[in-house]
């Protein structure tokens, strides 16, 4: 240790988080930071094509990685480009830790008396402000002496509680400054996980002991808090139904038998009919979003017990659903402890009730005969995507119907991950959390499938596909362009196309020419009776490519059953 | 009038405006406003392919038209995307209005007594808490009897005092809500533009009188205040020297007697001697910023008087600039009155210092003929652009090299306009720019230089350059991508280089391809000898076209003298 500059101990500091990949975007901002990089044999730089996709592909990696993922940006236009790619990060709570450069101390307009001014020094501005409601920690740091304490905390804030990203702006002559390591002051930290129960455990106990159709909701919090073991070991001890939230749904296989899929306005056809009919619903680390329960906020009958475990507590007091047991907790620390006390009772067999969600789970299968068709039908084409992965095989969605189909189609039989946009289902993330997969695990093969309209959002981000070889198979859906929008405005406006057809924008792009551009080899899919051969071929191979599949244009989405309609 | 739905009513208030075009992206959550575009016969739909580049579209209108500029953005993240086109829109003060779309009022994060929670409705987030640093007025319409308020507010503060981008957000039941349109409630607005500096115009009027070296520094807020014409009354009047900042380089054209061009850290070799040799400094409607000081902040002499007059009084007390006289007014009205005021005075003559700035001027000519070689020198190719435009052409550059060089090159003899990001210089934004002024003035053909580096941030809109068949003129200059970084890295990481060079990222793009994939016309120019006859062929055609402009890529820029180094 010893004097060493600012930008230098930032890197080292990142690379002894274990991080191996910086996403970055050069800039006069951020010049020395940038040169520390350079410098620390131990990192990666990965330069981008627009800040915007950083923070995507940072977030791919922190949550494969289960560490934080880390941008570098410049001053001004360069905070303010990543802005779109960390709202993501905030939404679906992944520890994302951008470094921005910023002008000179004197020049900033943190320090200037009247703070209202819109910019002070050269590509200047203040980008605390700006990204302060979608992190858990922005602070510019004014004093050299303090970067390891603001390091440490900004790692911590983002990894614990509910994750999320976090922001340090450095000034310029702080980048540059060269301070003592010896003697800077660390962070301390406060508990961290915490699970305050006791109560609410034997209430839940009392619950269980009288319900006829116990069901488990799982979600991502599961994976968060690394307790997918303790939640398979209570999934099986109490032997109920689950159901999972998108980001959730990779955590059992489809197969297993208490397992019946993702939940929710755009679950499996069957999902609704046993939320429905649940007595006492049990949701751990799924935030029971508006998505999850439906419009109308009815996925729940109104008699039934809802037990909710949350570690936000702005999550367990949404006026969206009334919960009867809140327990503001730890997932991994709740399971325990739930599962050492169910050990010491006897619970009355629900056996019937599995039952009767497994004969729902046959009767209503997503992929029907018929979907083998030409043009290819959504369903069947993901259908066999996953049929063809693998364990080292991730999945990235992209918005619109490629969310859906996939959220409805992927098994999770080999345990094969899924990086999405959960919360927004943004659009245009597939290709930065794909080439972010490909970097937070070099040996997996990356199966992303985006839409043809969301596609052009970071199209930019091809070339550091191709640049860096990433070993994604990217498939375009090609249906003409923003086909849930259209459905939409069939639904409520009449038919009246605007932003979603080929009169007002959506002249789809010529795909080969596109990946021709971008340096990328080209493929076509337009055949359902060649898919599984056509799949075989692609994936054989490493490295990128775009493969276009032509598909049916009028696509439906499959909604979930509701009760009275299956009676 | 009577029952109309708002979302119509919105649409109305809008194309009542004056507006003709509204940039937008369609979405789930802006399903009624977007519908309400479809259903009005007189706004024009220009769809974009990433919702960030919807802003710099808007920004380009607003400059041009002088009126506000209207972007549609869905909730979430479309909202989110656009901040960054909003944050130049903020620095460089320009009336850009964001309708966006929002989720229904139950499920807004708005009305959950815990505003911490970071997603609540379908694809919904807080908006406005994330815009409220970068806009004038951002509200959601949580009533639909409120909507004429809050447009004709949004609308009023965008556009008066220092301009600046306002926000709607517009939850989809108020989209839909139909109201009684005759008895909306509307906005009062306060007085407007002012002016009140009797006491200092006297004083001006006396330093006037003792100055042997008065200098005027005009700024954008001239423009903005509708002055130019008073402005070069008062340029005759007083017959001294002016220099521009970026934004107010157009005002006059370079051959005025009086005018010295662009000044700043980038500005013509001559512009710093004269301004450190003034000892009476009057600036109107320009910031006085950093990169106009320079890194020293030192542009000025010590002992020179300066006159600072500005509607913002954020600016006037910067602390770089110590103001001897601070006017907090509009342009237009200070100007005026200065004028009548000095129409009863009689000042020295200082015609002899105008004659040494002459001097200087001629002494220190930007292009030199050693410039005109190969591979092409970006002055000359810029010089020769100049020189092949006419006053229907609109000019616009992007960040880097191509900024500054396009700063000191272009001349605006014939009434020339320039659309630029001004404060920020930011990457990316000559495409969006470009399709901008060429739906602001159909007749105009828009001349946008871009560099290797910044065309890729927005390479997605060049589907909206060639769907739309814009007229614009896009020269790429290829000169192996981020000159300016490496110039940086060279000055100060002892050559290091990151981010910038084909070793570590940029491998730039094959043009003639990218030309192809997204249906563009494509030229390559790369001899000086033919650039005249090249610029006569591809400027005699309307229509989209992409130039390949092979540049050298060890380009220097040119910067200011410093007095002592031509002594």
């Amino acid at each position: 240790m010893g004097k060493t500059r600012v930008a230098d101990y930032i890197a080292d500091f990142i690379s002894g988080q274990g991080v191996k990949d910086v996403f970055m975007m050069s800039g006069g901002g951020s010049i020395f930071l940038d040169d520390g990089l350079a410098c620390n044999k131990d990192l990666n730089a990965v330069c981008v094509r627009n800040e915007a996709a950083a923070p995507m592909m940072a977030k791919a990696v922190a949550m494969l990685t289960k560490n934080i993922g880390v941008v570098y940006v410049t001053s001004g236009p360069g905070g303010a480009n990543a802005v779109s790619g960390l709202s993501d990060a905030w939404v679906d709570s992944v520890p994302v830790m951008v470094i921005s450069g910023q002008v000179p101390r004197a020049y900033t307009s943190y320090n200037v008396k009247d703070r209202r001014i819109r910019n002070f020094g050269i590509q200047e501005m203040n980008i605390i402000d700006l990204v302060k409601s979608i992190t858990k920690y922005a602070e510019v740091v004014n004093d050299p002496e303090t970067i390891r304490y603001h390091l440490e905390k900004a790692v911590h804030l983002a990894r614990s509680g509910r994750p999320g990203p976090v922001w340090l702006d450095i000034p310029l002559d702080v980048q540059a400054a060269v301070i003592d390591t010896s003697s800077l002051e660390g962070y301390e930290k406060d508990e961290g996980a915490y699970c305050n129960t006791p109560v609410q455990i034997e209430e839940i106990i009392a619950l269980l002991k009288k319900a006829k159709a116990p069901l488990l909701i799982g979600g991502q919090g599961i994976k968060i808090a690394g307790a997918v073991e303790e939640f398979k070991e209570l999934v099986e001890l109490l032997d109920v139904p689950v159901i999972f939230s998108r980001m959730g749904q990779d955590i059992l296989p489809f197969s297993h038998k208490n397992n019946f899929g993702h939940g929710g306005m755009k679950g499996q056809r069957f999902t609704r009919m046993i939320t429905r009919e649940s007595d006492l619903v049990i949701s751990i680390g799924s935030r029971l979003s508006v998505p999850f329960l439906g419009e109308n906020l009815d996925a729940f009958s109104k008699d039934a017990k809802i037990v909710m475990v949350d570690i936000d507590e702005a999550e367990l007091n949404k006026p969206t659903i009334k919960i009867d047991i809140q327990c503001q907790a730890d997932a991994k620390m709740f399971i325990r402890e739930l599962i050492r006390r169910l050990k010491a009772e006897k619970l009355p067999d629900t056996g019937g009730w599995l039952k009767e969600c497994r004969e729902l789970k046959e009767k209503y299968p997503l992929i029907l005969p018929e979907m083998k068709k030409d043009p290819i039908d959504l369903y069947y084409f993901c259908s066999r995507l996953d049929a063809a992965s693998g364990g080292s095989n991730i999945f990235v969605s992209d918005a619109g119907s490629s969310y859906y189909v996939m959220g409805q189609a992927l098994r999770f039989e080999k345990g094969q991950r899924e990086i999405t946009s959960g919360a927004f289902a943004s659009m245009g993330l597939a290709i930065p959390l794909a080439i972010g997969c490909s970097f937070a695990d070099k040996d997996a093969q990356v199966l992303a499938v985006t839409g043809d309209g969301s596609f052009e959002l970071n199209i930019q981000e091809l070339k550091t596909m191709s640049y860096y070889k990433c070993n994604v198979k990217l498939f375009v859906i090609n249906n003409g362009g923003y086909v849930s929008i259209r459905n939409t405005q069939d639904r409520v406006c009449e038919g009246r196309y605007i932003g979603s057809d080929q009169g007002s924008c959506d002249d789809v792009l010529n795909f080969k020419k596109v990946a021709d551009a971008f340096d990328l080899p080209y493929s076509l899919m337009d055949k359902s009776g060649s898919i599984d051969e056509d799949l075989k071929k692609i994936m054989s191979k490493s490295g990128p490519i775009l493969i276009e599949v032509v598909c049916d244009n009028k696509q439906k989405i499959i909604e979930p059953i509701k009760p009275k309609e299956a009676a």
